[in-house]
């Protein structure tokens, strides 16, 4: 112990999530996550402040990545080409389904983590409309095209973690941006 | 007392936000906010279940006459239409501005009170693509007709409560979805 563990953070997570799902979150403690890792407790708020962050950590690796895509758009680009190139970006990070089924199972399972998931999603759409008004979108454009392109977002995750899906997130987010798309021109 | 009180709902609300902006909403009590009303604790159980639902309840309302509106839209309306019949329906709710400010300051400044409203835009969000569903749209469109719904009134509603606004909500959701309508298209 005390050496470096390779990916303890992904190991920290795994074992954080056979623990939910077998005993429940609330029973769950970091010293058990850290022993189930294999790793100590110490290690554990290396990575995480609390188990509730074992959960939301990658949101906000995520928000970060998709403002950076955002930003690094051209100014002359269209904004739901701008968002578009954010939700590329998730799509990119997105490749882990079973623990993103799972992390769900678990969200959906207490509504204190549901209220933290809609508070991270209600972030990320103002985290994309700050940047696109640095890229000189106006208003209400910019909120509108950040609340769509996290709509688009959302409804893919939905879809990618359904059991019956075998598509990847990249597929169902440009199936979701064109029924958007559809949508808004009245098809 | 006991005997009908004209409009007792709405001199509850008023009195209780009057309540919420002078000593805070954690201070303020049921029986605090009654006797500003001039009404009895009983009076004010029998509208509200607590003194966070004089908050939500027209919550409540504004959902069901949304989906209401929408349902009684033609089953060959296209979706963006559909929505926009529901989003007409909240504009004629939302009519004392005072109100939704004071609302709104109320809520912002309490995290719990922001997760209940988030809590309820999905929820409403939710029903919206539920009517759309049975009104025959498919997924993803109808879930992404709903968000992108919820999206425009959010927005409209941001816009409306501003201090600089002068403008009606009604006028207001027009000029959003005109915008949603146009960013789609990649204007």
């Amino acid at each position: 112990m005390g050496r470096w563990q390779p990916d303890a953070p992904g190991r920290l997570r795994r074992a954080a999530m056979e623990l939910y799902r077998e005993r429940g979150y609330d029973r769950t403690t970091v010293a058990e996550i850290a022993a189930r890792a294999g790793l100590t407790e110490r290690t554990f708020f290396r990575h995480f402040a609390d188990k509730r962050e074992v959960l939301f950590a990658g949101s906000i690796v995520l928000q970060e990545r998709m403002v950076r895509a955002l930003a690094a758009t051209d100014d002359a680009a269209v904004p739901i080409d701008k968002v578009a190139a954010a939700l590329a970006a998730a799509a990119g990070m997105l490749t882990d389904r079973e623990f993103s089924r799972q992390r769900q199972a678990v969200i959906a399972s207490h509504r204190e983590l549901q209220e933290r998931e809609l508070i991270k999603l209600a972030s990320l759409s103002a985290a994309l409309a700050d940047t696109l008004r640095r890229g000189g979108v106006i208003e209400p454009t910019a909120s509108l095209t950040a609340e769509a392109g996290v709509a688009v977002f959302k409804i893919a995750f939905e879809r990618w973690i359904d059991d019956r899906n075998t598509r990847g997130f990249a597929d169902l987010i440009e199936e979701s941006l064109a029924a958007l798309r559809a949508v808004a021109a009245g098809g």
